[in-house]
């Protein structure tokens, strides 16, 4: 088994396509953003990916149906006024390891290199400690030209103050490194819930960039659905932390 | 050395065998039901199956024998009304590490895959919270037909709440991916004892499903000689940790 | 890097040895019996192992010179009335990580089988919980036979109580699977200190399965200078730990 | 990918240089002082180094600009009165996993003996539980005749005290094994905050050994800035980690 196995599922062509990354993180403020995307603008799923990095586990979805830990790729074409070509990258799940974040990244980048990328946008949230009144976006890039253009439409740019963990940051880093300038927008969150406001945040911030329209009412539609199957699996695996402390379950794993 | 070592003991053809998952977890509830029914069905070993990713000791079994970690794998043929044959997954383990758990189901469902598995059922227990008076048995699966066919038999279907962790979750999600059709059957458990009660409810569920019958009178038995056992391990391994701690006996462990 | 780099010193030809492992572990008993035996018995040092799975790091020795974390092994001919060649596995570490213990196990049986080697003991401690006035020698062998030859002197059998774990279980088992059977002695002891006495009853027992004589008078005073040794670094690693805590120095990390 | 990457950005010879190592550890002693030197003496980076077991995350720098986490070669030719030629290992990281550790390190070294390096010196701190009033320099070496040298600059060579752990350790260890000596000086530092006096110390004694001079006067200004930006981002992370115990964000990780 391969680090990263990738799934091909349609055959495209795109035109020098914008990559966007997603994966789940603090407030789920990416992964919402592009799932609504996705949806508003009916992109298509073109690949599936699979790694052994990923949580060994499957997650059990609607009415006992299971789901394997994935991340998918759907594209978009001429977005926009700019008709823009986007590939967006969503998932349930980043690597467990270290080694695995940079290995499942630079797996996929190869990948959607391919394609003909020559920016790469990551979306992810970002704790400021402030419950946020309406929530501010932040910025970072590979450059100061595009740190600039964050700058140009109010989005803040940080500035020496500590790192960007996981996918969001490593494309960014791996992009660097093969001459693809790129960008990574921060919603503002407390991160502990489903945050439809900083999704909306960054969408905005985004569809600016990029010159598109996107209609966000349903936005907070998706929040609370996906904040119930949340509350409801807390709730479960707070349940099984709870018994198996009182009873050392963990003695169980290795006796024959 | 391999990620997967399988060392076959008998060359055997079988007949689109059910695939069975009933490694080691919560409450014991796969394996205890499954060992049983090798025990009782008289099933026959065929393969024996080693890994580095397995925990790195041995176990001291009756009269200081010692036992390697492994997984086994056990066969039936013509079982039930329907004549089915069956593979059984057993063992004393599961993999440590999350790229292990995936790297060793994969090369086990390869290997059953050589002797036409057309579907899968994995056993394990599901820890609700409630001490169960006569536990249910949950279930998911890999598709609506299949899910259909557990809700007939009284399963409780589990939905959008949570995951299923190691060989119960993968074996499905792997399969899942290959076109090989499979349940997960959970039996109601506190967790932290060897729960036969909890394996009989999916014994029960699981004949009706396979059409075979099975008598359950020393499933109770089984797993009182199970729970002494680990009550012996776990007085040493408590009082070793006791000790341990007193000194920091951890501080001897590289030094020359 | 290969996981197990080992140079050979001198080139032997030895007459079917015993193969003894006494890594470090609790207590350091195994390897405290063995680095004596190495010493009253002359043993000559013939390959030196060195794994990435060892801790990253290096000891400072006497007078501010370094050494390799590393195992070693030593050969002995013709030992005690049987004229028995042993060749024996001491060191100052075992691999940190799960799949390095059973890699670089698995690589040391590989090369020391090239001697011809038919038979295995492993030497360790076991806490019982008691502080042992005289300490007990407990055992486990890969058959019954080899557990008929403990128990004829006095070698207590474990039974069912759990696991051994690390090299000490890993060679028995490893062995057993390639035919080549094996025991393993374990002093009673409290684990928290470097323990002479129960060092002295393992080597008692060894002298009497294997048929030789050995002054032990020098024993004690060996346990003195590894507690020393131990008590200096303990005590470094204490005020490290106290000032790290005080000021997140883990922070430190990884900022440029 | 490679467990290391390393580009290279200028082909170079030296005449059998001296090969320093000053990576991030405890109280930053090592690459302050080195950063020092590398601006001081005017040095010229001429390879970059990647690994996939550094942490996987991008730091934020200023204006928002990204970097990514990497450890550098600088070179220096005809240095002080004996015309040396040095090479400088510097960066913002180490590899997170033991075996990462190993195997950079190996891979480091591999590549800087094509420059004929012929010895080593490694940098770090030591953390002695006392408040230095003028912080004293720890050293030790791969043999006694290196020892001595460090002896006779009045600096205090450790003794069966303990392990160096990381990069400063294994280039040691690694050097040791292939010939190369080499000797670490390790500056008393309280280990939580950026230690100019005890870079001072050590840059002071390395002076002497390699016979060179070196103005101080900016260290401490570098020692205020790096201070700035570590306090800054241990407040947001801090902020984070607050928000995230307050709601289990860790739970979000991964669910679809």
């Amino acid at each position: 088994m391969k680090t990263t196995e990738i799934t091909v599922l349609e055959d495209i062509e795109l035109d020098n396509p914008i990559f966007i990354e997603a994966l789940p993180g603090l407030g789920h403020v990416g992964k919402l953003a592009a799932d609504h995307m996705i949806d508003e603008l009916g992109a298509t799923k073109f690949a599936e990916i699979y790694s052994p990095t990923f949580p060994p586990q499957v997650i059990v979805k609607e009415d006992g149906i299971i789901e394997n830990m994935k991340n998918e790729l759907y594209y978009l074409r001429e977005v926009g006024e700019d008709n823009l070509d986007l590939i967006i990258l969503v998932g349930n799940t980043q690597s467990l390891s270290p080694e695995g974040q940079y290995l499942v990244c630079k797996d996929i980048l190869e990948f959607v290199k391919q394609y003909g990328i020559d920016r790469i946008y990551t979306l992810g949230g970002m704790v400021t400690g402030q419950p946020p009144e309406s929530p501010k976006v932040f910025g970072a890039a590979t450059n100061e030209e595009n740190a600039e253009l964050l700058k140009e439409i109010d989005i803040e740019l940080r500035s020496n103050d500590g790192g960007i963990v996981g996918a969001s940051g490593l494309f960014l880093g791996l992009g660097v490194r093969q001459g693809i300038p790129g960008s990574c927008l921060m919603g503002e969150t407390l991160g502990y819930f489903i945050d439809a406001e900083s999704a909306e945040a960054i969408l905005n911030k985004l569809s600016i960039l990029l010159n598109f329209d996107i209609n966000v009412d349903k936005l907070e539609e998706r929040a609370e659905e996906t904040r119930q199957m949340i509350a409801k699996a807390q709730q479960m695996e707070q349940d099984m932390i709870n018994k198996a402390n009182a009873g050392n379950a963990d003695d169980l794993r290795y006796i024959g």
